[in-house]
């Protein structure tokens, strides 16, 4: 249960709530505008190139969705935590 | 079939060519890693918000999935292919 | 004294004064690192597309410095003020 | 003579020859266009934050300037060169 236990505790500070959907760990983000929503998709780009682990994501206009995998191990581990963690940090300032 | 002569027209001079897949002009396009993908998003956001129609994409590492349809009129129209031309003619810099 | 009058009324809803450097209206703005900088310049480049309107500006780190002016008539016009209101309007967010 | 030689050596491979202009490792690229110049842009700012190793640089239009200096040593190091290679990786796609 310790991937239940992270979910519970990344929550606690999330804005919207992260939710394990087909064994990924996933959010939906609205905006109020395309400008908005692609500016912070080059936030995340750049923190998921720093942590070398990039997000499987979509983007229509105003909603941005992510879901957070680690293929080699075929599931979620630390690392997609911490790219959570730095897009709630983005989302946040 | 008028969208059919332009998808022949479009695919004559497109890299790799457009298909129609539930409606919705379609491609995939393929970089070397996440840094040139993330560089041609960035590019395509700027067009999209220039000619203010924007995608539905997703993003997985190197990999780039474009759909475009016109939403206000449920398929696809003059303005879906105008931002595949100018999808191109960014691939092609 | 109409750039004088804008400038005031830009100002009172900014969040850090614009002043004209060289005759053109200009800022800086800071943020916490380069991942918020950089986040801020494409949500700004794509205004800039859109308005047809590009800035000169300068990136080191965490900080941006943007200066305005309209080079078809050699000094600073609406365009510079529109740009300016659009970047304040993605600092609020 | 260390950076003279790595100079030369970087030069060798460059699309546009870069220099040394007050203790910087500098550069200018002209693009087609602000679309391209910004998708450049984008991709070398993931690979600046991957490094994490920063360029100051400025952009009017199509253009974009570029100068490469260790703060910390306040002055050229293989840092430096590590970024323009990359940024030479960029420009080669």
């Amino acid at each position: 249960m310790e991937i239940e236990e992270k979910l519970l505790e990344l929550n606690a500070a999330a804005l919207t709530p992260w939710s394990i959907v087909d064994g990924k760990l996933s959010n939906e983000f609205t905006f109020s505008d395309f400008i908005h929503a692609f500016g912070f998709m080059s936030s995340v780009a750049l923190c998921a190139e720093k942590l070398n682990h990039h997000p499987e994501w979509s983007n229509a206009y105003h909603k941005v969705h992510v879901s957070l995998v680690t293929h080699d191990v075929g599931g979620i581990t630390g690392k997609d935590f911490e790219l959570a963690y730095a897009i709630e940090a983005i989302l946040k300032q």
